[in-house]
This record gives C-alpha cells, structure tokens and sequence, in this order.
C-alpha cells in the first residue's frame, strides 16, 4: 500500500502589516500526518492527538480537502489520514491550514506527483473554508511554497514565493481562545485613507526588504496601523511583549495569524532566546499557560519523512 | 564662476496602485537647467519658457528650494538659475519636482557633492510645499535617484530605489485642466477595508515583479481599486485610452500622478509606437490636443550636460 509520512509546519500569516497578504513558515511547532493510498474509495481521518477534532471526513479539515480531490480527479481510491497534531488549533500558527495543506500534499505525492502547486492551494482552500468559513491562503501558501509567501490574490490563485531571509522567528501561545470569528468581526469595514497608504508604504517596504535581503529594512516596515491596534486588545500582555521585545532586539513582530499567539523576527540566537524567556516569564507572572517557540523561518515547507511503494 | 547645465527628466507618479509611494523617472519630456554659483548672496531665477511661472525666489519652486540649501548651510554665496521648461506645469508628469530636484541636484553639485540623495530629497520636498502645500517626494525620489523608487516615508525620509525594468513608457498629455488640489479633494477620506486589501496585494505584486524583474506579475499587479475609480472622472477619454491600450498590448497603466496624463508600459517599442498612435487620435477626434511621449524607464534620473569650474 502506498504510504507517506510528512512533517507539516506551523506557519504565521500577515506578518504584521501585510494582512492577508503575507505568510511565513516556520520550523516549530509542526503536525506529523501519515497519509495512505487505499483500493476502496473510502476517507478515513484518524487524530493520534488530544484536541478532540472531528474524525468525520466531511467535517474534518483533511477529510473536505481529500473528498475534492478524489472527486475532481475522478479517483476510484481513498485515503486513510493519521495525523498527529501538534499545532494547536485557535492558536494562530496556522493549525487548520497545516491539515489542509498537509492532506493534499500527501495525497498528491502519492498520486504521483499529478498537481501544481497552486492546484494544492486550490484543494487546500476547502480545508479552510471549512475552519473558518473564508478561504484563504495566507497559511495555505508558505505552508505549500515555503518560505515567505505573497497570495497576491485567491480568486484566480495568485501567489508569488519570495525568499528565505536568515531569521530567527519567536511565537509565543499564550493559553487563552480568541476566536478567528471574533478577531474578524472586530476589525472595522472602512478604515483611513491615510492610514491605507501608510500600510502599503510599509508592505512595500517589508516585500522590498524580504526580497533584498534588506534585515534593517525589514525591521523599520514591521509596523500595522490598521489591524494591531484593533485585535491586540483581545491578546493580554500584547503591548507589553512587544515593547519588550523590541528592547531585547527585536527587529519587529506582532501577532500571529489572528491571534493569540505573538511572533517576533530577531537576527542573533541569542536575541531570540532572551525574547523567548522574556515571553513565558510575563505570561507566568499573571498565571497564563504558554508555549515558545524558536526557529528559523522555513524555506522548505512540508518535508517527506517516510515514503513507501 | 562655477556652472553646471542639467537635463532633469518628467516623472510619473503613483504608479497606478502605488498612491503616494510609488514614481519612476522617463526620458521624455525633460527640463535643461543652468545653475550658477555666484559671489553675492542672492538667488536669481530666469524661465526660458513660456509658462509665466513667478520668477521671485520665494514664490518660485526652485528659488525657494535654494533659499532653504543657503540658510541650512550658512552659505555667503548665491545662486543664478536659468530653467527653460518641457515638463508642462500642471501635466501630472513631475514639473514642479523637475525644477525642486534640479535646483538642489545642481547647487549640491557645484558646493562639492556635500549632501546626500536623502538630503537632496528633504531640500528639494520645499518646492513641493509651494507649488502644492504637501511635502511629497514621489516624483522627487525617482527624479534624484532615477530609475522606480518607493517612497516608504517622508518624515523621517526614507527612500528605497527599486530597479529598473526594461520598459517602454508612454505616456499622453491632453490639454486640459486637472488642478492638483482637486484631484486630492475628490479622494475620500475612509476607504473600504476590502479594497485596501486588494491594493496591497497590488502594490506588493508590483514591488515583487519590479524587483524580480517578472513582467507578467508587473501586468497583473497595475490594478487600482480605489484612487483611479475616483480620479479618472476628471480625465477626458480616459475608460477608452486604457482598454484600448491594453488591446493594444499594454501591460497596464493609469493616471500619472494626479493627471491629467496617462501612462501605459509595454515591452516591444512597437506596441508603444502603436498606443502613442492611438491615443493621439482618441484626442484628436474630440479636438483636444495632446502631446505623447514614448521612453524606456529612465535609470539615472537627472544629468549633467555641461560642467564648468
């Protein structure tokens, strides 16, 4: 029977003013999905992990993404999916993005390599839609490309790679539920003209930065004036963090995704961890749960880990 | 006595989605300045033109620009310029940043190459003020440095030079009048989020396929949702002029800065030859007259044609 067994990684959408936008994946934390090739045209999900996710293909976010493909492709085959899930959902570090994304490159590989990558975007959107109601790629992407990701537009499917700066980036997940619905309600339908083109004048400067290998350029075009000050009151100890952050050398961060989670871009291993260490102690000192992470941002992407036929 | 003769090129501003950030310099149409150092303090400026433009420093663009360089650097000596203007005032192709950039690339020349690009951009924003009240610096920038150029901000300024594609720009001058001052009130104030989003995405398209020098992304990304459905009202043929243009093969385009001028790019000078062509006639049948003109990007922005001292 034709297996495989990926790693699929966390990833961190909008990084800070490129809402919707920009993505990036990151090494930790990560899913681990085994994904088999079946002769009956059944979809199997199967949660090796504790958070309780529906195993129920049609209301799960692996299952929706493998019934598209089987039936656009017109399969005679199923699939049977063991994930072991490690990204938390509502984290904000793109857990339902990882499932989705997950599924259809395991189920691709196994059909022999058959799909774009932007037709695994495609089928993975579904896998979203079904999270959170919208779909949208901004997770989807870096999970799939690696890297750092632009989703330029989603209807056509439009997303550029961009590169790999040499950076640490430090998420902290602060144990305490936003929901993405409440994060999206939260944010106002009309905002500032002016406020608009000091966005872009950063996203520009972030993407020019990103592509140029430009880390002080980078650091100066991390600033949100339109979603960050509206979402970071749902996140205790934001302002905080951030100043914090910034002090210890941070070249800039804000939040994950939607949120809770925090991520920061640093240059030196040693910056990252003094962060990291700055981040649990604040979230210790007021009695919240969290997890840290560090690592470099990803270039890869989903890896193969085992593979057998 | 020191002088330097300049060409200083028009430039086109906004770049379609890249409102207030975006510029790059063409070759065609362009100031000749003559810039003199002179003994006594004073500062002359004289128009071989045809524009009546004020001839008082303190109410001439480049006067004023000089003005600020002579105080800030507690200069004994003065300034005599001679402009003769191709740059129409009111065009929106940069006329009143030609002679702000002129004046400060010129007196910098002749003073020893003193002052930086950034230092040449902040003088150079004074003539800006006079002739529009806003201290801008998107045809500033791509006029000093050549080339496209992002704006990220102007207080503190921040400048980065993007690359230049190997373009052809063309560009139409029809004889009518759009004051810039109208066509900054007739922006709304608040804008739709969702269409912000879609601009961005825009613009960082644009920045990535300047930057990767990736034509096609060029293409898709000269999209813009929110300035142009507004402005291009004020501008006669304008619908017609960009559908046919992009019938044509034009890989995009809009208002250059605030009008009354279109911009198209296109790859092949025969496309370009085929879209001047056109847009001539488009104006010569409702009997306004225009002026075109075809150029590639211009890398280098202003140059020194004679020099003597």
């Amino acid at each position: 029977m034709k297996r495989i067994k990926i790693k699929v990684p966390a990833t961190v959408a909008n990084m800070v003013c490129g809402f919707d936008i920009l993505g990036m994946a990151i090494h930790e934390p990560y899913d681990e999905m085994e994904v088999k090739l079946t002769d009956s045209p059944e979809i199997i999900i199967k949660h090796e992990d504790h958070f309780g996710l529906p195993e129920d293909p049609s209301n799960n976010v692996a299952g929706v993404v493998l019934q598209h493909i089987q039936k656009d492709l017109n399969l005679t085959a199923g699939f049977e999916v063991t994930i072991r899930k490690h990204i938390k959902p509502g984290s904000g570090l793109g857990s339902s993005a990882a499932s989705a994304a997950g599924a259809a490159f395991g189920a691709n590989v196994l059909l022999g390599n058959i799909l774009s990558k932007q037709e695994l975007v495609h089928f993975a959107m579904f896998g979203e839609e079904l999270a959170s109601g919208v779909r949208h790629a901004d997770n989807i992407a870096p999970c799939i490309y690696g890297g750092i990701t632009l989703v330029k537009s989603t209807a056509p499917i439009d997303i550029i790679p961009l590169s790999t700066p040499d950076l640490f980036v430090i998420a902290v997940h602060p144990q305490v539920e936003v929901k993405t619905s409440d994060a999206r309600q939260i944010l106002k339908k009309n905002i500032l003209f002016k406020d608009a083109i000091e966005q872009w004048g950063n996203i520009a400067g972030l993407v020019t930065g990103i592509l140029k290998n430009d880390i002080p350029l980078i650091g100066r075009s991390l600033n949100d004036v339109i979603i960050e000050p509206v979402r970071s009151i749902l996140i205790p100890k934001f302002g905080e963090i951030k100043t914090k952050s910034l002090r210890l050398g941070a070249l800039g961060g804000g939040i994950s995704g939607s949120g809770p989670s925090i991520f920061m871009l640093a240059k030196k291993k040693e910056t990252a961890e003094n962060i990291a260490g700055m981040m649990k102690s604040v979230y210790d000192d007021i009695g919240i749960e969290s997890f840290v992470y560090i690592s470099k941002i990803n270039p890869v992407g989903i890896e193969i880990v085992e593979k057998e036929y």
